[in-house]
């Protein structure tokens, strides 16, 4: 082909390496959107086949609701953050273009890739941290007081804590590290999470007199479906949040994020069958899921062997803390709380430890967002409770949401 | 880095962007593969079970024969079209490479991509069109009719309208605007599906004295997997019709899309909620697929407020749609010809209310496209209805198609 | 843009080229491990409800232990081998960066693109050959068992016959063609399987006085779901073998894997229904796996045309030897065994007819591949069997290992 491409006056590298970044931002942004598909088939697969639409009817609103409310308030709060690199307020994102600032928010003079490729990548992370809660509140929280919950949440409170380390706050100021989000999306949506599930109660007949009461998921191979359209979209995830098509860094990113995800499967397995005796798939996948999580904030500094065991300690770790919450009651039907919280907490560590990350700053920052997460989340849900309510009527609950208030069943086996 | 690559004299700038914009061909064109998937799977949840199977065959059977068919005689037929730029006569692809002729398609002598990666990408499109029929027949089409009448369609029927535009005729002339298809795909499939089901008329027992009998759908986490991969599969349907990875169209598309899409979801939410008091997640689905039809043929113009517009009005018009289908008793089981035929024809106008089109031109060109799609489809399968027929047998549908024709259900649930 | 992007002192075109390069393989990776989803959900789906979550089980276990046992040992055997290039001894990937070396391993000196890429995208392909056999034991291996046998193989034996060619050994020196492992990784999976299976014995009640007993899929949504996947995937199992973006030739890799794979679907849907008399669906789907088998040694020197027939003819073989071998009583539930092993010796020997290849170096090396994967295989399983048995106990098998190994049924549709 040499002789095809003499060497010419065409574009600049500079412009050719621009165009390469972009594009794999914009790649991106689609691997991170397919993760939603992913939560809504995990969270509609481990819980009852009666819950499945209302599951399905609420994922749909959040990537749809949380990506409009990013783009009217969102981004513009947590890139950069205001008030001092504390709380955050937001705007529009820009509406247009013309004069000198849109054509630099389309060239490398605003980054390795444009402002929309920035917008639409951080819109699709964005939605993701309501998604997590949406499967910690299943099969018992009130439709409506959900979906507003989420929209604030998503468009309010997420871009806060988001702004102290994303949007150069002050985490971002202490040296803090968390790449792809571990604390700022994982630990965010777990904690959040857990103010919802401790306002809104366990699901009836669960924890009785007589011990816990397994709830059997209702569609395991769509479970499993979801699992790995997650692991998928986190190669977007994490290998998007590099910022340009790097090829040292990038395909570090690649490596530690995959190994981490597989050994977190194999700690999960191992764990949980030396516990219960039995090989356990959810557990398996929760484990994949818990790997990639304990790579997210270190995914660029890791090392692969370290990798390797951060996933497998984050695949231990998320075996026992799902025996744990269940133990204090805390009822959590997908475990979300565990794989995202818990195991968020543990991969910002892991930058400490394994990383060259600093201890006590990782340590400061992701209890910083947690409790952030938590007490926002726990006012905001909280409020909406005192106003409409927040979990169906008990025979809504025991039908099951999908006939009571959607009037159709996920699944109909009947011949006509 | 920089130590490592110093200025040398290696490829020209020139082929290096050639090698990215082809690679951003290539991976739409896998993207739109998945899309048959998607189509697939919405189809198969939203109908009954006892046809699942012989949805799925027919949706095999459309993408391997439209590409098959596209490669013989289609692509050659729609770039560029003959007859004047009014009819399109085609012939086989070039089978090789010899001679000047074959360097030059594989460099960008012949566009910003190869030869080989037009085609690909434009006959995974092609086979879209009949699949988009697929839906609305489902259920009581006669298999072998179908595949025929598939197979011509995509073949000899599609690449006609098809050149008008895309292959340098008529519409293309008069200042047209159809980015990715709104019409050239989504009105083209949606009206030829109109046709084809004024001939074949309703289910039995959809219509009755006493009413419309609601046709529950058989799996709905099936038919959320497809609408997720059909909005992912967007990405390159409409992100590849750049044509090029150009940094500022392709990240403009991809926010427009995706924005559209979201806007799409909102508004069927909306709308049908108003309606029928119920929060409906098929409308939410369709809502989405409307947004994303809503914004294809105006995704590199319309700027990202406006498609929020377009997506949700969208969403509103595939809700009225549907309702208005079901009283004047066309029985679309998948709602295709309002989600691709109406929406299809709004997303065409839509150019040229908030993308500086024209509007004339634009209600021309997509009606001249509907009305051939319904045209030459209404021709052509009622030939077939004469030579073959179109319908099953009364029994047969009663039974379903699963077991009459292919003699093995979807789903198995015995335990043995 | 021409003017926002001067002619500047940016980085080099051979830099530039190269992030392209190795995002192209790092794409790749992402879509072959997606094929892991392929593969467990269309064995689950082909198989009996009652093992589903075994299957699944096994597919978390395979990719997880797969991509581990190949960073410890297997990429460093098979790249490149030892022991003459006959016999390959292995090593834990290199552990980080330092020195020139590391340098090395992440610029254009290791190859177009870096040593983590490389690994990465290698680590996808090797677990599938592990996947493939598990398809063909499904419904009566014992767990733990077969765990072990997925380890070690992937681990110590794949590398070995993959070091032959890939690796620099007496195939590579004898001019073998085998792009992207029609024998490397299909056939070689196909007869380890076709050993295990000899081993194993068919399920209980299968081949019976009275003839053969159809055992019905479970889910054949889900199978569809899978081969669609699996298509998808193909993209970057042969498109990423090309092991650049190189415009000419990933194009040409393209149009060929996907013509073969909509060819075989043709071949099979014809050929099943003249001897069946009936649209099978599940031929269809093993046909477009055929096709893409049939296609994958030569995906980047067999023309388009060619392409056509090889995967045409491939999935015309897998009607007659899925036939065959369920005549003489090798029980497989999902045809594994034909897929990939009778069409990747077809896939094989199309690159000596249509690729210009040696016809008698392809034979050789196809039939070596087959019969050190057949030999090893069935050492190892039948050792595994003498130390802990391979077989489940017959009352498990009967009541279905989803309950009685792992506690929980895949489906559970209780109301409650």
């Amino acid at each position: 082909m040499g002789t095809a491409f003499a060497q010419d006056a065409g574009p600049s590298t500079t412009e050719v390496k621009f165009i390469i970044d972009n594009l794999w931002i914009l790649i991106s942004a689609a691997l991170v959107f397919i993760m939603h598909l992913g939560f809504a088939s995990v969270e509609a697969g481990m819980c009852q086949r009666k819950n499945t639409v209302n599951i399905m009817f609420k994922n749909v609103w959040i990537v749809c609701i949380g990506a409009v409310g990013y783009m009217l308030w969102g981004f513009n709060a947590m890139y950069p953050g205001d008030f001092g690199g504390v709380f955050a307020t937001g705007s529009p994102i820009a509406a247009g273009f013309s004069g000198e600032a849109a054509t630099a928010n389309l060239t490398s003079e605003y980054a390795d890739y444009t402002y929309w490729s920035d917008f639409i990548f951080q819109a699709m992370f964005a939605a993701t941290a309501a998604t997590i809660v949406s499967g910690a509140v299943a099969e018992r929280v009130k439709l409506g007081s959900f979906m507003i919950y989420a929209a604030i949440l998503v468009t309010f409170l997420y871009p806060v804590s988001g702004s102290w380390h994303w949007g150069g706050g002050w985490l971002a100021e202490k040296g803090f590290g968390d790449f792809a989000g571990s604390s700022l999306v994982h630990a965010f949506g777990g904690f959040a999470a857990l103010a919802a599930v401790i306002i809104l109660g366990p699901r009836a007949g669960k924890y009785t007199k007589s011990g816990i009461k397994p709830i059997l998921p209702s569609n395991l191979p769509l479970a499993n479906i979801g699992v790995f359209l997650l692991f998928l979209g986190w190669f977007g995830f994490n290998g998007g949040s590099v910022l340009s098509a790097d090829a040292a860094t990038v395909s570090l990113v690649f490596v530690t994020t995959a190994m981490s995800g597989f050994a977190g499967g194999i700690g999960a397995i191992l764990m949980s069958w030396i516990i219960t005796k039995k090989p356990d798939l959810s557990m398996a996948l929760n484990g994949m899921l818990a790997g990639l999580v304990s790579i997210t904030a270190g995914a660029d500094v890791i090392p692969p062997y370290y990798a390797l065991l951060a996933g497998f300690l984050g695949g231990i770790i998320v075996v026992l803390s799902v025996g744990f919450f269940d133990k204090i009651k805390i009822d959590d039907p997908v475990g979300a709380i565990s794989v995202h919280g818990v195991v968020g907490i543990w991969g910002t560590l892991a930058v400490g430890i394994f990383g060259g990350g600093d201890f006590g700053v990782q340590l400061i920052g992701t209890l910083s967002i947690s409790a952030f997460a938590f007490i926002s989340s726990f006012i905001l849900f909280f409020i909406i409770k005192l106003i409409m309510g927040v979990r169906v009527e008990e025979q809504e609950e025991h039908e099951g949401l999908d006939v009571a208030e959607h009037g159709v069943p996920a699944y109909n086996d009947s011949a006509n």
